[in-house]
């Protein structure tokens, strides 16, 4: 029997650190029926059956397995499954349960890889009780789907929640995306780390990103400079006339629509945004302080340059308020309904 | 005779580099009636006179001395007088006139200090042209009027529109004060420059200009972390285990209500922001990119720390602009009426 092919592919959510918040903000938007249709999530089934119960939510984890067809119904939440390797408190955190986070990401993956999934997007897991649990070299999510995939650079895109829905077209004048050169560096290391090789790198990854995931022709990217008033022409720092303009030049030499570097607190005002797709900031808190305050906790996170979709939330696993059925689901909402346009589109 | 005690002191304005747009923003403002009672103008009468008649603005700026009373009448801008030391082009700079431009800064600062004075407002100057007409060790407005002031450090303050006109018990949800750490440095320096020292100095001005300038009884400031995601418990970075965190502690040990360090990307949310008074940002870019993405072109500078109300500008000469009339005289509307309401406070 021919496989029907009017069934769209899931978005596979990872469920993240089970003592987090992830397994209680998926249940939490199956419970509101706030998930996209053909969403499936990741994780233990008991795990999140029992979540579900103890918070009073009417969802039901029903087991699936990738490329089978997904099971449906009101409070029904597919779950590929994926077990716990030691029982698990919310709240309170388990190295023991390392190797569980990491089987959860290799299943995405997998899934995407195989035609399986459409999209991937990822609740927050703890970054130190992987190392903890054996992980040492795990530095990040991000770090890890790139190695996973096999690729040598990726770049870390977030977009406020109107900008999902709102096309070029409308203008869409307060919305934002907001990509990083740098990402998870010492303040002190970055002006190091900021070569012309890299600003390239991640400004064709964004672009060439631009367009295949978010459908943009011809994307308009405004960078920022390293330094305060971008340099005030060497003033503040040479690295501008040294480094990014060089960079931009050659980017815009190849045809790409490239502006800057503007100092970043002249950038990030409507009159300068109006026109542009994004902005490559040059680090982390000169360009996700605005993008969240932005955002107000609607923002999601892309991850460019990797052969699948996967987006994730823009928060932690907040371990203080697990379990208790009030931390907000919304950045995770946008993450998937982001991950459902992107891989749509990719489709369509 | 004695002299009315009735009559407000006046905010002095000095309108700034005269080939940029400082003068026709100071006659905008008043060919509009939108500058406060009691406000003048301090730079060239006649380069003020001309300007208003090339761009059709009705005033008539009308000579006076510090000390007299202040001319009035419909249109009737009161000036200072500080003679022009060569003429000048709107757009073109001209060396000769950095000693013109500094002039107008003395004048107000001793009307300021001598009492003939509540307050100063300055519009922007160029540091180039001030350095290249012979100011060599010229940094900065903020840094001439430290050295002219005789204190050895200030604090740059800035505040969103709604701030100016709320207070805390309206709840101002929306509005921002950001104090910086340090200012106007290479990024690469940064890192070095945030000493624990500097980090009490100046939380310890931002904390008592709060009380003495904005009135605020016991303000409640919320601090950056130098790092990403504030260094994530040494992570990524260890500033904030060794210096930052040991400066707070001990500033919350003199009883100031000091929080944090935060990642900038989460303090910047609307949740953190609604119970503090201020934020304390490690570096330029790292607090005025939200800043002025929140004040929307409507934020005003306050140096705190001076023995004199100063408040500012946040954009520069827009020499492309100047003697065109289409600049905005937002900003410099919002900085002059935040300097009255903070000279009446004083003197209240």
């Amino acid at each position: 029997m021919a496989e029907s092919t009017d069934a769209p592919l899931p978005v596979a959510i990872t469920t993240g650190e089970p003592a987090g918040i992830g397994p209680e903000l998926t249940l939490s938007l199956a419970a509101d029926a706030a998930l996209p249709a053909a969403s499936v999530a990741v994780g233990d089934p008991a795990m999140l059956a029992e979540r579900a119960t103890a918070l009073g939510l009417e969802v039901t984890p029903v087991v699936c397995r990738p490329g089978e067809p997904l099971p449906a119904g009101p409070g029904v939440l597919p779950v590929w499954p994926v077990a716990l390797r030691a029982p698990c408190t919310p709240g309170v955190l388990d190295p023991a349960n390392a190797g569980y986070v990491i089987a959860t990401l290799q299943a995405a993956v997998a899934a995407c890889r195989a035609g399986q999934a459409a999209a991937m997007t990822t609740a927050p897991l703890h970054k130190g009780v992987i190392i903890d649990g054996g992980f040492s070299g795990f530095t990040g999510h991000t770090e890890w789907l790139r190695d996973a995939c096999g690729v040598h650079e990726v770049v870390m895109l977030l977009a406020t929640d109107r900008a999902l829905h709102a096309s070029r077209a409308d203008g869409g004048g307060a919305d934002l995306r907001v990509a990083l050169v740098t990402t998870h560096l010492p303040l002190r290391e970055v002006a190091d780390a900021v070569t012309a090789e890299r600003i390239q790198r991640v400004a064709r990854i964004l672009a060439h990103d631009l367009r295949d995931q978010f459908g943009i022709a011809a994307p308009r990217i405004a960078v920022c400079g390293l330094n305060p008033h971008a340099g005030e022409g060497g003033h503040l720092g040479r690295e501008e006339l040294d480094v990014v303009i060089p960079a931009l030049d050659a980017l815009r030499a190849e045809g790409l629509d490239i502006r800057g570097p503007y100092p970043a607190d002249t950038l990030f005002t409507p009159r300068h945004l109006a026109g542009v797709d994004a902005v490559l900031a040059m680090y982390h808190d000169q360009g996700l302080a605005v993008l969240k305050y932005a955002g107000f906790g609607n923002a999601a996170n892309i991850t460019l340059g990797l052969p699948l979709v996967r987006t994730s939330v823009d928060h932690g696993t907040a371990l203080d308020l697990a379990g208790k059925g009030v931390a907000s689901p919304s950045s995770l909402g946008v993450a998937v309904a982001l991950a459902r346009r992107l891989a749509d589109q990719r489709a369509g």
